[in-house]
């Protein structure tokens, strides 16, 4: 592992790091930030996924967690969304496959299996090294993501519910195998059985079991994905039907943008931060 | 004046507009944000004057200020650090010169003196256009900067001292007639004559009669820009000399970045609003 970049922050050290993965076989970039508290022994692990496009400097320059990261005393992790570079396959202009769209799901289809292996990146790999080389208390990690990375912190939560004491999602992709912007890549990366699809997508794994005891959502009535991409209400009915506790805030007026997550980090880093104590 | 996008953040608006200056004889861009206060009525003004490189979407992006501005019901409007464009003389590769180097001066030397008017756009056309556009209370503003845009910050103030009611600066160039970022610029802009030089110098504004009531100065002792460039002693020294109270932190182990900037926003925001009050 290769440290890019260091920057003490609101107390804390936020870091940029560089290290080649086995899961995508290619070099993958994270920022981790470590809070003050973390000099007198392991802090818990926020884990943060971005959505479509974005690296993990998105939310690093513009999610406005580190102030309440600092407070809390949470390490925040943020990953890439995709394996890049040359010779990773991708479709050049396409926003919604390939690089900076990896869904966090581990491609079954050629030629993307090889690298697109994202769930078992942000499963599996990454967590094992952050283990080793950060003041992390691995059995307190809580997970939150946007959009994308909404989706995926729920599948994964949903997957693994005993291993995260938090989930919450900004404007997640609520049932990615029927929206319009995230079909495509499911079938490129799964293949056309949609049975496969299912353990992907997070209204199809309550339906099919899985449970997750509480979920925070906050969600932007002015999010010009919402209607067609989004579909908060799909993820609504399914918990009502099993009985998880869904905290779904409409947030009248704010669309997509790190403009409406910075306004809400504060009160996702305190969720998890209640649940991770 | 256009609308180039806004988005609501922290119950706030955050925009961005761009307009044809004739101070600079070239379309300018800036951002605005709108405290949810301004609904009742005209709110203080606080400028954020940016650094080199920067244009306005730096300190949106990564300056972490709305909270604060949006807790104590202040405008924050960033303006672009020089005129940009075709047309516009420059030099391309030296970030210390030309676009995103206009050190908020107005330039008397062809063929610079046609569109680097800085001094002029920020001090006298941009305000007319927030006091006519903005629910603004022209009667209580403030203004803050980074770097050069801290210079910016303190030249201005002392220059107009009866105009802002609060200053204050991250990591500003102290002395920036004699450090050596800074020097071949005002010699470029302003000419050879260095007493023309000492109008847009915060040290030698102070030996020359000029006063501010406070100072606040924020200085990170990992700056890697702190011993040639910024060199607050001298700031310090000066305010010592004229009896201006400067309040100068130096934050251990802080750099010249927006990881600094935001770590202590809040204090200058609160710190303006008390002024502003």
């Amino acid at each position: 592992m290769e440290t890019v970049s260091k920057a003490l922050s609101h107390g804390g050290v936020q870091g940029v790091y560089r290290h080649d993965a086995e899961t995508t076989a290619c070099p993958m970039t994270f920022a981790v930030f470590v809070p003050p508290q973390a000099k007198d022994g392991p802090v818990p692990v926020l884990w943060y996924l971005s959505g479509l496009t974005c690296t993990h400097a998105n939310v690093m320059d513009k999610g406005e967690y580190r102030q309440a990261a600092a407070r809390h005393g949470v390490i925040v992790v943020a990953p890439d969304t995709s394996p890049r570079g040359e010779g990773i396959p991708d479709e050049a202009g396409n926003w919604q496959f390939g690089s900076g769209a990896g869904f966090y799901l581990d491609a079954t289809e050629a030629p993307y299996s090889a690298n697109y292996r994202m769930w078992s990146y942000v499963t599996e790999e990454l967590p094992a090294l952050i283990a080793k080389n950060f003041p992390a208390d691995m059995s307190r990690q809580g997970i939150v993501g946007h959009s994308m990375g909404g989706h995926g912190a729920l599948t994964i939560a949903l997957t693994y519910p005993d291993r995260f004491k938090s989930c919450s999602a900004f404007a997640p992709i609520a049932q990615p195998s029927t929206a319009g912007w995230s079909k495509p890549a499911f079938e490129k990366y799964l293949g056309a059985d949609t049975a496969a699809w299912r353990a992907h997508d997070a209204t199809a794994l309550i339906e099919d079991g899985h449970r997750f005891p509480e979920l925070l959502v906050d969600q932007g009535t002015a999010d010009s994905f919402l209607d067609d991409g989004l579909r908060p209400w799909l993820l609504e009915e399914a918990c009502k039907k099993a009985g998880i506790a869904l905290t779904l805030n409409m947030r009248e007026g704010y669309d997509h943008s790190y403009f409406f997550i910075s306004s809400f980090m504060d009160d996702h880093i305190a969720w998890a931060a209640a649940r991770l104590k």
